[in-house]
């Protein structure tokens, strides 16, 4: 056994043992695509496939950290244990955070059952899917039945999430304008459900009532179009992390969404969010393997003279592509 | 020759010489990947290297289209020849943009040296710079010297823009909080140029001051870290879509972009702008092209029983993205 493994064990034992310290450790292995966190989660993987993935969605100022922050509160009330992963895709150069939003969380910083924390999906190939997915499994093999997946920023990630979730929850805030955002940016076609928060402000109602008409137009549209994939008709709820209305109701639509998951898995196989799940890990990890073997020192220089060509306008992209497609499958063979 | 061959050559002959409309089947072509579209690209490839791509981003509702709008009309002062690619990520599942946004594009609707696109980068593997780049270098070849690539909507896109244009404009209105949103979206980390927009507003002055202040502690506390990679330190200016003031200054700030850039390359080889565009362009055909490989009838099944696995996990991430890598050098030498 390498001594990565043996590190990778022993942390993936001590996690899942309850031991925080050991599961923070274990997260930043698998998120800086070290050997220990790679074998770590080959060993953790088969334990995961329980929780409940919540995607948690919407644009900028809509409320999604206020949102996430009192659903955690709610879940910890019925003393269920919850993890919420906030993905950063944003700065792609420096990899600062703005960590604000995450002040909102040192309210359940001391509750060893709520485990909090930012990750950044820049810089990899895997995007999005390959960073949160593993975390994700992490998480829930140690035992985290309900894991919030939030956003933080603007990013595409805001749709990508939808894919690696079992449940996206779009959130609003009631101001005018902001249902337009929320569908300039595609999100209100992947909702599951969509939450209006804010709910004590006086245009909270009106603005589920619009979204809730909005939603059954774009359902009547959709049936016209006849056969292209129809978008889900997602549930508008009302919520307010202020007063804590509608937080419960809330809970309870995703946790019915939970059931029915558990209900439907046995003889039918992986879900659909399932399969797309998958299907976004492995193909992160895919491209992560191909960039990688690229940059490795048997090919690292082939691979810059084409990418120079390229840029030279001396080689046409396709050209250059099959080139380095050709160099892997010699490389795998040499 | 192929008959796609055969198409592609006459499309590009005629696009190549001023041919508007078969410029835009063209850029359909490209746009859907198909083997015309593949062919009259490297064709045309050559000839393309020449453009200044001008990307051009910011949060919504900061007035990028506006100011785009704009900056075409100024352009189009000076009889210079201006082309517009509008890149909108958003809609993955129905493909429907929010075309409002175009709507102000139609002053130059009927200038035959401007050429107005919308592109949808969702769904390609390639992403942004797969589908972005290709119609930016056939415009590029059929003599477009100046195109913006401006984001729609949310995205990803607004940082990704920034890998594949040589200037990066990032648009910001004078509106309080908006400094916030840029900062949280990683976006003043990839700005050559900061252009705020409403300048005929009272507050945008302050902005303005307020963005260059930001600018310059981030340039200090950059120093403070080292050797990590430093972000640009761009100029901020002010320009307003209704009075026009500032535009002619904005037009200037590109224009000596450009000069300084023609200067450079000669002896130097490619800038890291186009390097970095070059990797983007090939990545993205790379992961197509991995992605169509494994999806092939040859492979399909044992990819689908592969992610089937993982999707149940029984098998992990890991081991899956490996054994799709040997299924693909398999293919190769079979």
């Amino acid at each position: 056994m390498s001594s990565a493994a043996e590190r990778a064990a022993s942390l993936a034992q001590a996690a899942r043992d309850g031991d925080r310290r050991s599961l923070a450790r274990l997260l930043t292995e698998v998120e800086n695509r070290t050997a220990a966190g790679e074998a770590a989660l080959r060993e953790l993987y088969a334990q995961a496939g329980r929780a409940h993935l919540v995607g948690i969605t919407g644009a900028p100022g809509a409320g999604k950290s206020t949102l996430v922050a009192a659903l955690v509160g709610e879940a910890r009330r019925d003393g269920r244990p919850v993890a919420v992963l906030a993905v950063d895709p944003s700065s792609p150069i420096t990899g600062g955070a703005i960590l604000g939003d995450r002040v909102r969380m040192q309210l359940h910083a001391s509750d060893a059952d709520v485990f909090i924390r930012s990750m950044a999906s820049r810089g990899h190939a895997g995007g999005l899917a390959g960073t949160t997915l593993g975390a994700a499994a992490v998480l829930d093999a140690c035992g985290f039945a309900l894991i919030f997946i939030e956003t933080v920023g603007t990013g595409q990630s805001e749709v990508e999430v939808a894919s690696v979730a079992d449940t996206t929850v779009v959130v609003q805030a009631p101001e005018m304008g902001d249902e337009v955002q929320a569908i300039k940016a595609g999100l209100l076609e992947v909702a599951d459900l969509v939450v209006v928060t804010k709910g004590d402000r006086p245009g909270a109602e009106r603005a589920a009532a619009q979204l809730r008409a909005m939603l059954t137009v774009g359902a009547q549209h959709d049936r016209a179009l006849g056969d292209r994939p129809r978008p889900k008709r997602p549930d508008v709820l009302l919520a307010s992390g202020l007063t804590g209305a509608g937080l419960a109701g809330v809970l309870a639509a995703l946790d019915r969404r939970a059931a029915a998951r558990a209900e439907a898995t046995p003889g039918d196989g992986p879900s659909p969010a399932e399969l797309a799940r998958a299907e976004a890990q492995v193909s992160g990890l895919l491209a992560e393997r191909v960039a990688a073997h690229l940059r490795a020192p048997a090919l690292a220089d082939r691979r810059a003279q084409t990418l120079s060509a390229v840029a030279a306008h001396q080689l046409d992209p396709y050209t250059a592509a099959d080139r380095l497609l050709e160099l892997l499958a010699e490389r795998r063979n040499g």
